[in-house]
């Protein structure tokens, strides 16, 4: 039942690196969350990562502890992270050798004095379906991304959350998927290509949607480099063309007034969460 | 600068719920994600929730504790879930008036004794590119996904890390998106159809593919539901062909050993992280 994955494994020829553990009840969502958070707090560190959701037996809970105590006898101590709700678990998987990080008990009685209520102790429910009529608009919107990507279709522009628009590979699919699966955003995404920029209105298409579009740009270093991984040596990858069309888009979101990010060097999280914080959608 | 989402406000004829504030100088995703799932314990709450991400000066830090000062003045205690870093803002954000849950702080002693070392102190970067490769393989299954979804492209399945199977509706897309977004898992799916039920093998697209497939079935009531939405009324959507699909669909991975899990009541990550621990991935 332990599944390693998300990390990487150390080379024979080093030291065994400590494994961490993120141990929950649930999916295992939020243990890897903080832990990983934190753990970037140490970015020097060779670690190796080990993920086990739906522990919710106490027998489960002691097959884990025994890996724990199996590798905390040969090496390094483990780290062990853990979101487990239920108490008789809990205090399993605390008894362990490693070093037990308790990322619920250690908040859950706070909130408790802080809302004069007792927590429910059901096991974790954050990543279920939970708000049924929320997961079911998440599910919508990654529908609607796909449909209305790269501008494949401009049907029903007008349901659009958000209509994230850019030159090619500027990082609009994965910005509008990330927003619909993890916000229930319909995001749609719209290409800038070389005929919309004889003029600095918006694409034809768009121009009743003014308020709903959101730009980006990038680097022409960065977006050259990406468009050679994807058609090496063409007119489409080369710095002039990229430099002209980040210019151009910029003039053209700067004309309209439409806020816009250069996702250069950012991930779509941070895009995302930029998106969410302009737009306030 | 402060943004409402992810929340409900409350009705005007209620007294007001309490205001929720996730706090960070990154996105905000930990703080959310942590405190959302510590909040999933008290159940019966109203709550407004407001993220604020990148608050990385103190003067920025000094306009959040104002505005969660004079939310305290009014009605009752905001509760604030903090990932901020920096030992400044931190600072600052703990002296408002609000419940303050140290998210951040709270374990990083810990983590600094267990690995001997001491935090870095930069923000956070847990939602940044990070490591490079990683982070542009999941771009990269993020278009696979795209690709590949709902079987619309049969080249290439020999570079999947997983192909997903399953009847029409059964949420093959946006598992593999998730698992693609997430986790950079070159996800393929596949549909099965009426004819692909008039033998028990895989279709033959698969067949060289088998060890990476993953089934997912539903419940006929649920199935025909999320169909009837679809299409209202047809053959496609009726119980009977529903029952049939699932019924041989079941068959199918049994005959074939291919792993399945019944999705009908189950969270994309839910499913997610079943199919990561099965799999292996």
């Amino acid at each position: 039942m332990t599944t390693a994955h998300g990390g990487k494994t150390a080379g024979a020829e080093h030291a065994p690196a400590p494994v961490v553990f993120f141990l929950s009840d649930s999916t295992g969502i939020t243990a890897e969350t903080l832990g990983n958070t934190l753990l970037t707090q140490f970015p020097g560190q060779r670690l190796e990562r080990r993920t086990i959701p739906f522990i919710t037996t106490e027998e489960q809970a002691r097959e884990v502890v025994a890996v724990i105590d199996r590798l905390a006898a040969a090496g390094p101590r483990p780290i062990v992270f853990s979101t487990a709700v239920s108490q008789d678990v809990r205090a399993i998987l605390s008894r362990s050798s490693g070093h037990f990080v308790d990322l619920f008990g250690a908040h859950i009685a706070q909130l408790e004095h802080a809302l004069h209520a007792t927590a429910s102790g059901e096991p974790g429910k954050a990543h279920g379906v939970g708000d049924a009529i929320r997961y079911q608009s998440r599910m919508t919107a990654v529908e609607y991304a796909i449909e209305h990507d790269d501008g494949q279709s401009i049907r029903a522009l007008g349901r659009a959350d958000l209509i994230l628009i850019a030159p090619s590979r500027c990082g609009k699919t994965p910005t509008a998927m990330y927003l619909a699966l993890q916000h229930g955003i319909l995001a749609a995404n719209f290409p800038l290509i070389e005929e919309d920029f004889a003029r600095r209105e918006l694409p034809e298409p768009l121009r009743p949607f003014i308020h709903k579009c959101f730009g980006l740009i990038s680097q022409p270093v960065r977006l050259s480099q990406v468009r050679q991984e994807r058609r090496p040596g063409t007119t489409y990858a080369s710095m002039a063309q990229c430099s002209y069309e980040l210019r151009n888009a910029e003039e053209m979101y700067r004309f309209n007034r439409v806020p816009y990010v250069n996702s250069a060097s950012m991930s779509v999280e941070e895009i995302s969460a930029t998106i969410l914080q302009r737009m306030q959608l």
